[in-house]
Order: structure tokens, then C-alpha cells, then sequence
């Protein structure tokens, strides 16, 4: 067996549709209704934030998983409203949308699973979406332009499209020659501190595959990869109303869940998560700059990852990444106040490959010039050991910059 | 008594001697060394950041206290370099200084109190400090002139004064007609969230008196004003490894604490940390909007400032108040993502004197060009009562715009 993230070559998962349409909720008047259908149903289990104001789609969603005990037959999401903060009336709205759904595309509504993505507090108008559905309907096929279509239609302030693709082909057994296909479509761009909990996680992530697989066994292979993913990444440190991940399977490969299988498969997972997760920071609104935070010397994983999170929510460590400042002044006094405690002199910095703390002190050999060159760099690794233990946590950040405030200060989201 | 924290007119604290000189710290070449004496000796308490990466002098300053059991006769503050991660060498910098500044001002070197402020990890100049101390000996004097060249000379990136007076009139009793003063100096304006501890709090406090009152009943005067004051503010969420507030008492009113002067005393410290508290975020990095959040209907007083410290550090609420946008539905997430158990339903929002959230939903009467005409003063309140009990808290902050990233992204600090 053996695994891949190349994304245009590698073929889709079968037992799916996708499609989109210009339902007219987004002002820009671009694409704003996404559909994923699958027609023969499929297995699902999905994670949600764990912020307690959460969107009424997430309140839907989740009874209709528990409903139908994890059966899923249509995605529907739209961006532009986010349909939270909506009260009993956005529930309604939601509800309408999903069996408005399940007459277009021929399945009961609580296999609708229903995600929305925009500002909060705003009526949901749900009245568009219902209008929208034949044309929504119109618009499915199997082919990587339909995958766009509806990878597209789920962003909001996103500049790039987030998609990745993994193929595992079975080399050995009865089932030699056949492969498992997963493919995934994500949105960030801002509100990005996904803390996903399960079965509660606005980021939205769909990872459709083909593998033939239950909800809960879907849940035991989603949980660990969206951990060192989704949950190890921060844009701003805002954790969303909305924030889903999808993890769906059609079983149309025809390939059971099995041991080794199950291994190829939570790496392939692990593939498509860590390279969504990394373009949804990569394209983090206003980011000039991807900081990978590896914590190292920790007691425990839970401790480096707090440390990182410190760090990685420090607006003066922000800010100076945005102009390759190798102030590490500012790392340090972040991870102090983190609440993880550790010697301050047993900690050791580096920027890239140079060692720039050691012993309490800065280190002789700091050239600050060489560690600002790596500082211009899109991306490179900051790594901070604590010195009290063995283990360690990988979290994927960015810079702070006037753009991202010009973003958010727009005065008409 | 009464009480009054108007600035100019009332009278300084007798027994304090105020200077500044320049020693060479800083790059500008600006004042950066300020000395305060009292002559006669003082009684202090201080509180330091709980940040547990600490600045050398705060480890100094917390080692004399101990040593004299309160007793200072000397403050020395420089601006321009914290001598934080500076290892043993800082703290032989730190005490080189204090002996320096004893043999001057002819103390114990251990009633000398340091105090740094400025870049982190750089060695600290000791040598510009001791050679500027017969400069700053001459500097030293009684006058208003005096005192605000001791405040000038701790500022940093501040743009403005920070300074507050106060005094009690005796007005009853054996003492009537008798005065005591208050004098208080700060500086900010970034790397402001303080966290400050009993008996440990880069935010500079100085604040003189000629009370006569011990160490452990000035400790006791200054924890509960610290608390709703220095410890209710953040400009930027980055805890300072430096932060510090000194309280001393020089005696020289011939005044001694008891309970009612203490009252009377309380209220005038209240006042005095409450101005300067608000002048340190008004004068924050970028600041152009300052945002008094008070959290009402919590269940306890400490549920409710970590909900209005959530807020406070989102990055979505404090872009959002740049622009006077009404996103009100960023309060809510940020506050669903503190940590303290709520329900969403029961919160009501207020913007200014406007209800905008009632019953989980937007009210009716939401008049968003109200809203943001509100929010286009300088100064306004968000209220949000959680609907869970009667415990409430009030927290400053301040909006955040490109001129903070362009403050802390120059790449020179």
C-alpha cells in the first residue's frame, strides 16, 4: 500500500456528486450554495467547535447524525450567513433548507447534513436556498470541475482554493489493484482557532472518500488526524461558531475497513488534513508569512501545545514575524505566561537552524542578520525546547499584519 | 475628608526627591534614566508580573525588599533595555547599579529599588548607569517640574504623560486640616496585559505617598486597587516579564493609617490607579478607540472579567471597534470561546445606550447607524450581561489597527 497527496492527478472518490450555484445570499452575487450528494447514502461522523454559541446548522447537524446514526446522503453549505445567533427561527430556516434538499435529491431530510459559513446575527435567508435547489440539483456531476465547483462555493474571504487528494492502492490480497480515494475541501481565512472536540469543532473542512466504512469507526480515524491538523493551526486565535469537519464515506470502493487497510487509510487521512490545515494558514487573511511552532522538551504533548498556542496568539510575536524582527524576546515572554511552567534557563530557542537562546542567555553565536534572513522567508520553523521532558507539539501559525486588520476593519462584513 | 484626582493643582507627597538624566540607553539619545529619593527613607510594597520569565531587576527588587523588610530610599528606572534573559550577568549589572546608585544617594545598596524597561535579551549597560549617576544626583529636586521629569524619563513608545495626583484633607479630629498626597506615574503602552501578583506585576507604576504606613498595610491598600485597575486592563494580551508597581510611603504627612484615614486613603489610591490604568490604554500602541467592557449577570466576579479578557484579546472584536462596526456577533463568539459555561439565549448586549442581542436573538429595535455612531467616539461601553447571577466586572481595552502592527513590526525595537 501506498499513499499520496498530489492533488489535480490522483482520481476522486467514487459514490459522490458535487455541484454549486449563485443562490443570492452573498452580496458579491458570487457562488454561495455548495452540494455534495451521495446517491446510494453514505457513512459520516463530523466534529464541531467546541465554542458553546454555536451556528444552528451545527445544532441540525448534530441531531440528524444522531438521528439516523451517522447516516449522511447530501451536503448542503452555504457561505455569505452563517445562521447564528438566529434563535428558534434559524433552526426553522435551517430545517426548511434540508428538506427542501431532500425533495431535490431524493433522500430523507435528516440525511441532510447542513453547514453554513458568513455573519452572525443576520436573518437566514432561507427562502433563497429553497428557490435555488432545482439549479442546485442541475449543477451535480462526478468530475474534478464539480468537486471545484462546490470547493469553491465554501469560500468566503479565502483567496485560494483548499483542496487535497489522496489514493491508496492496495497491493496486496484479495483486493490487490483496487485503490481508496479520499479527497477534501476546506475554507478559512479569518476566525481561525479551530478547537474541535468530539462529537462537537468556521472552518469547514469535507473529507469525502470511498472507503467502506461505519460512523463510528470514521470517528476513531477522523478524531487523531484533525488533532495534529485542524486543531494545531491558529489564524487569529478566534474560535468560530461554525467550525465543521466532514468526514464521509460512500463505501463505493468496495474496500472494507480492515487493520492494514486501516493504517494505509489514517495516513492518507493524515495527508489530506495537514495539507488542508497548511493552506488554510498559508492563505490566512493578510498572511505574509507561515510560522511552524515545534515545542520540544515539553512533559507533556497537552503542555507544548499550550505553549505554542501562547506563542501563537502573541500579537507582538505576530507582529514582528511580519517584518522578520528576530526579536525572540517576545517568544520567550509569550511562553511565560502561558501557564506551563518551566526553568527559564533550561529553555533553548531557534529560529530556522540557529540556535538563538541557550542557558538564560542569549547565544553567543546569535547573528541576528542570518536569523532575520530566515525571517523573510514565506515559511520556516521556530523552535523552542523547554527542558523538562521529552515530548513535543508541532502548531501551524502566521504573522499579524496591517492587511489582516484592513480585512476585519472592513466595515461591511 | 475628601478626595480628589484632579492633576496639576494639588501638592506632591512631601519626602520624595524626583530627576532624570540621560545616560545613553536608549538610541534616540532621549532621557532614559529616571531616579526617585527619599531622603529620610520610605515603607513600599510591590506587585510584579506572574509571568515566569522575570526581568533581573525584578528578581533584584523582590531580593532587597525582603532584605529590608520593606524599606526603600532610592527607585531606579531605565528606559531602553529590560535586562531580561540576561542571565547572572544581568543580575550583577542590576546590583552593580543599585551600589552605585547607594553610594550616590547615600543608602544601603539594598533600599535601592531598579526598575528596566525596553528590549529583551540584549546585555544591560550597567557602565552608562553608574557613570550617569552624579548627573542624576544633581538632577534630584521637589518640584512639579521635577516629578515630570521622572515620568518623561520611564516612557517608552508612550506618546503622552502619564500621571495622576491626589489628596486627602483631613478634615476631623486631631488632625485636621492636615493633607495627605498622593503622586502616581506610569508608563505603557504595548506588551499590556498585566497579570500582577501579590507579593510578585512592562508596565511601570510608581506611586508615592507621605502616609506613614508599614509594608504589610500598604500591601494591603495596593492589591485591591492593583486589582481593579492595572489588572483590569490589556491593550495587546502580551504580559510583560517586567511589569511592576511600587507604592511608597515617605511618612512625611505625620499621618498614620488607622481605619478611617484608611478608608479615605483607599478610595484616593482607587482613583489615582483607576486614571492612570485608563491613560495607559488610552495612549495604548495604535490605539484610536477605547472600549470599556463591563460584564454584568455573571456568577462570579472572576467569571466575568475572564469572559471580558476574551474579548478583550479577540482579534475580530478589536479590528471590528477600528472601523465602529457593530459586529456584535464577534462578542458573542469570543465570549462562547472563554471558557466560562453560559447560555447564549439568557445574553443580552448592550452597544452604548442600544440593546442589540435580547433573547438569542438580534433585537428588534437594532438601529446599526446608532450603533456605529456609538462606536465612532473615542470612548464608549459594551455591555453584555451573561443572565447567570449578579457578580459583574469592568475591564478597559482598545481597538486594534494597522498603526499598532506598524509600531510593533519596526524592525529596530
Amino acid at each position: 500500500m501506498s499513499s499520496s497527496a498530489t492533488l489535480p492527478s490522483a482520481g476522486l472518490p467514487l459514490g459522490f456528486l458535487w455541484g454549486a450555484v449563485k443562490a443570492g445570499i452573498k452580496a458579491s452575487g458570487n457562488l454561495d450554495l455548495a452540494v455534495a450528494v451521495a446517491p446510494e447514502g453514505a457513512n459520516a461522523t463530523a466534529m464541531f467547535t467546541k465554542n458553546q454559541v454555536v451556528a444552528a446548522p451545527i445544532i441540525v447537524g448534530r441531531r440528524h447524525l444522531a438521528a439516523t446514526g451517522g447516516r449522511v446522503s447530501a451536503v448542503l453549505v452555504n457561505s455569505g450567513n452563517a445562521n447564528c445567533v438566529t434563535g428558534e427561527a434559524g433552526i426553522e430556516a435551517c430545517v426548511q433548507t434540508c428538506v427542501a434538499a431532500a425533495e431535490s435529491f431524493r433522500c430523507i431530510f435528516d440525511e441532510v447534513f447542513p453547514s453554513s459559513t458568513g455573519i452572525i446575527g443576520v436573518p437566514f435567508p432561507a427562502g433563497k436556498i429553497v428557490a435555488a435547489m432545482p439549479a442546485a440539483l442541475a449543477s451535480l456531476g462526478d468530475s474534478a470541475a464539480h468537486a471545484e465547483l462546490f470547493s469553491r462555493a465554501i469560500m468566503t474571504t479565502d483567496t485560494k482554493l483548499k483542496v487535497a487528494r489522496a489514493v491508496i492502492d492496495i497491493e496486496h490480497g484479495e483486493q490487490a489493484g483496487k485503490q481508496i480515494r479520499i479527497f477534501g475541501a476546506a475554507k478559512g481565512a479569518g476566525m481561525i482557532h479551530p478547537q474541535l472536540g468530539p462529537p462537537h469543532a468556521t472552518m469547514l473542512v469535507y473529507l469525502f472518500t470511498d472507503l467502506d466504512a461505519g460512523p463510528s469507526e470514521l470517528a476513531s480515524l477522523l478524531e487523531p488526524a484533525a488533532e495534529t491538523s485542524f486543531n494545531s493551526i491558529s489564524i487569529d486565535g478566534d474560535t468560530s461558531t461554525n467550525d465543521t469537519v466532514l468526514l464521509i464515506a460512500s463505501g463505493a470502493s468496495g474496500i472494507k475497513l480492515d487493520a492494514r487497510i486501516g493504517e494505509a487509510f489514517a495516513n492518507a487521512l493524515s495527508l489530506v488534513c495537514n495539507s488542508l490545515a497548511h493552506q488554510i494558514v498559508d492563505d490566512g487573511e493578510g498572511v505574509t508569512h507561515v510560522v511552524n511552532l515545534h515545542i520540544t522538551g515539553a512533559k507533556t504533548a497537552a503542555d507544548a501545545k499550550e505553549v505554542a498556542r501562547s506563542i501563537a496568539h502573541s500579537p507582538l510575536c505576530k507582529t514582528a514575524w511580519s517584518s522578520g524582527d528576530p526579536n525572540w524576546g517576545r517568544l520567550l515572554a509569550a511562553a511565560g505566561y502561558s501557564g506551563i511552567p518551566f526553568d527559564p534557563e533550561a529553555v533553548q530557542v531557534w529560529i530556522g537552524p540557529q540556535l538563538v537562546l541557550f542557558g538564560g542567555l542569549r547565544s553567543p553565536d546569535f547573528d541576528e542578520a542570518a536569523a532575520h534572513e530566515t525571517m523573510m522567508q514565506r515559511e520556516y520553523t521556530i523552535r523552542l525546547d523547554l527542558g523538562q521532558g521529552t515530548a513535543e507539539s508541532r502548531f501551524l501559525t502566521c504573522d499579524l499584519t496591517a492587511e489582516y486588520v484592513a480585512i476585519n476593519a472592513d466595515y461591511s462584513t
